[in-house]
């Protein structure tokens, strides 16, 4: 059955970032899109990278989101080992406050891209997003939800402005 | 009644942002200058972003402050949809503590220019007195306030520097 | 005929920006993937962006990629209007050296994510092979040439590596 | 007669700094803005820097534009003296690269902003639009030159765009 | 009497930063040098800046230290009006963490310096030391008070090495 | 015996870094290989530091270890006066958060090498990790103990994402 | 025979790289080190890089160099799969200017240490003398030329002195 | 005779600085104050550098100037071993463009101070006039040519403002 079988893995260099990158997993769920979620480190557990990549193309998983800290290099890893698109999320959890994770995820050399999106929450939160958007270049049911998502989220934004108006120290605008 | 047009629109990303940019509505209260205050983002709600700039001349707003973080690009398309001058005050609200948003505030291609004040706090109430000098080129009242307004914070330091002298470690000076 | 809808658009901030974003076009030639290229800059022509970016979905546009330097606001603003993935490439055109292009690219808010790719000529690469695994996750025929492109590039290594082994001043390994 | 009073006044910290902040003076002859430039170095002449402020607004300046590099005092230090909008455009001078002359310009106190345009020449040619923004607020002849600039940047862009197309290795939109 | 006419004059750009900086009037009364401390802000109160660089070498100051944050330019200011040594002390009071205040003292243009100490209250301890080695250029009680300081500290170190010493997992070395 | 000779001498700038640094003689315990560690500042207690290195390859020790924030130079001092490999781990102490104490180790003129590692404790627990794989280099035992540790890694990892699995947003994947 | 078995391994991430790291071999070479030089690319060549990694322990490799610019992860990739010392040398080849390549090699996550010495050509020397060090933990006859080489880096210091002393604005000294 | 006695001791960490750094010596000679000039490496001549610190307090030298780039330590080791106040310029000799040598520099300890200037050919300048300065605190014929140089830059400015005026696109202002 197809909502079984994952499109998207999610990766994590660390349990510890299991906080911030279970947000990708709801996101993906909010728009029904199956994922798997586990923990695999670049550096501590290099075949278990190198299994899980050979794995990826046969089980049908066709977007990656991995999600690491410090001198980030899962993304890349995996970058280097497929060829369905991979997503970082670079988290801030050393004392550099997430311009290490930055700048060791999106400096890929020419012929290995990576797909970085913003450091930490808002990232988990985006790579999801992007997964979705990568796989509705060919769902038409997947493009329907996007557009209902922006148009969501305008509303949000036209709600909140509605209760700032009518209080506060400014004439606020509707 | 001129002071119930708004003369200042203040923007912000989103409603997070209202703790520290309640401080320009707040400021330009104390000058006595009408402004309203909305929540508008570049990003999650365009069209409004669009329809709020298309609104801006005809209303008669004569300055927008924009408060976003992040990649900030609030100021920036305010600026590019509008004539009037556009200040931005970058937030620190990311893991990058600011430097994000600043660069992405200030770097402004030539043609389109934004006027960006300090990170945060100290940038929000900066952005309401900059808007004041802005409407004073034209209105001789509030000149004359702001150069109360200067002479106050003047007499405030002296009043601090009395408060310093006649105790602690050093010989303190008045 | 497939072969002259584009699947892939290309814009640049300004036409200063042609001669690093060219091998974008260039490598997606490669891959014979139909693009097309044009300049639209976010800030001094935001209705052609507008214009451009409501024309996306209905003319079979898959996936954007735009290069922009400075306050770097195109990918975003693109992410803002449509619903195809977006690739950025940011530039290192101003005296900060890229990294206000980089920040202002990748730090976009929850909700609307932009895929990130290298600083300058790296990522102007890397975005047209990550536009081609984005097309390959519903085309087997490019995920073929993702896998050749792939075995290519180790070739080239190892033939390099021969080059060198041989001579110079340590004991080259083949 | 109006024309040769000067409207905005330009300071630069060096002789050095001539040739990027020409362009903030070409900006505004073009828009028929009469304006006045001179060399004055918050380190190295204090008191011709006083002087200077202490004159502004009895002569009719409405606005300041302040270039300097490394750590740029010169728009703090008139934003301290005078109550009229001041304008600074960091210059990337020293070895730092101009991220000395950005934090030392934008980074002011509450109380005393400054606006900060981009840094070089990019801001040199910004500085002078904005000051024309400020002045537009009560000159209804130059916010309809603002609008006709905004015109011609974008009608540019299109040109651009159509000489791009019909050539080049991506099928080019016009 | 010698001991009431202070050597030293601590300037602070804030009262919010009298925690921080009372540290140098400590120091220097440890070392029996006279000084004394006020509150003066570049931005916020210039004249009284210009009235106190004024009296500093009539009433026979010798050396100035100034402790301010962002776009840190009280120790600046001084030198541009005095002769005498002007130590900075630059204070992470902004969201930017120091980076803003330690350029925006310690890039000054030639022939105006700073003498820039560490960020926050190491520099707060580190310039009233300096300002001490500076008295001590003619002054050899206080050159022997300078020699016993570091003599000191020697033993405190050696101190803490003995009380390391014969616990914890390693073998400690006295 | 064997067993209390020190190998590696691990040294703290201050002893505020005992916390962070105590961590690399726990690891080298776990391995079995003897160590000393000791307070000695390059800069409040140079002599101490001096005496300490002369006596080094004499004592036998062959790895030093040195944790420092700030302008971080006991490492660097530490090669200039021995022999040994020396390992720096550069510490967050400081308001600029690590930046420092990593550019102050790890930038060496040529001639002069240290061994930098991660910025706080992931460095700690590295530099002890590191000084057994340089021992490991002449003793087979240690060798098979670095085998082991990282298996164990990779065990740990195999296990956390065993937890992982079975519940969750997301299908998750042993 | 001894010499003609390499210890040192010396990889390059791309070919470009051979200038700047060609400086490992001649060092080497200088103290009779044999080593082997060759291409291997983390990203482009990942399993070359894991034969090479699994050859190393074998063929008696004991000390691992790698020089790798943008985001650096050749020495971490080469850490995570042997457990033999590996030095990085980070590589400014990026508009980055090194920042990237140092971070990306440098925070490496607790477990698995890489040794990482300046960037650029600098860490290119650096990176070959500390090999000679990590191998001199156990070769008296190496540590007599680590001896000699500090003899003769001091020696060459004196004799510029020297050649200083003499002439020149200053009285100079030798 | 005083004059052949030099009063300031200038260093230099390799005789590549001799270009930026002799010009901390001419400005000395312009002052007529007597300087010595060298090379010693904290790093590469450790030795060379404590016998230098030795002599400096019994030979009459009243301060130092160390001009160092990369991990500068020159100054900070220099002002461990004496008490005489160390001015340091930090250079822009590596990839990392001076920022390496700015924290390096200044991010001193508390108890150690070190009195930091501009990076490179500013700061090489700025450091004699602050040595100058030093001397001057006991020397009133010092203190007069301080004044005077002071007076003279000034003079420069309205210097440059005249030639400025009377020419060029704005009316500019003598």
């Amino acid at each position: 059955m197809k909502s079984t079988t994952p499109l998207v893995g999610i990766l994590i260099g660390s349990d510890s970032d299991l906080a911030v990158m279970g947000e990708s997993a709801r996101v993906l769920g909010d728009f029904g899109v199956p994922c798997e979620m586990t923990v695999a480190s670049a550096h501590r557990s290099p075949e278990r990278v190198s299994r899980y990549a050979a794995s990826v193309e046969k089980r049908g998983i066709q977007v990656l989101i991995a999600g690491a800290g410090g001198a980030a290099h899962l993304a890349g890893v995996l970058a280097s080992l497929t060829t369905v698109p991979v997503i970082a999320v670079p988290l801030a959890s050393s004392p550099l406050g997430g311009f290490d994770a930055l700048l060791a995820s999106v400096q890929m050399p020419p012929g290995v891209p990576v797909a970085v999106t913003s450091v930490g929450a808002w990232g988990a939160r985006n790579a999801a997003i992007l997964a979705v958007q990568i796989l509705a270049t060919s769902d038409r049911a997947l493009r329907r939800k996007l557009v209902e998502h922006k148009r969501k989220m305008a509303a949000e934004i036209d709600e909140k402005a509605g209760h700032l108006a009518g209080s506060g120290p400014a004439r606020l605008r509707r």
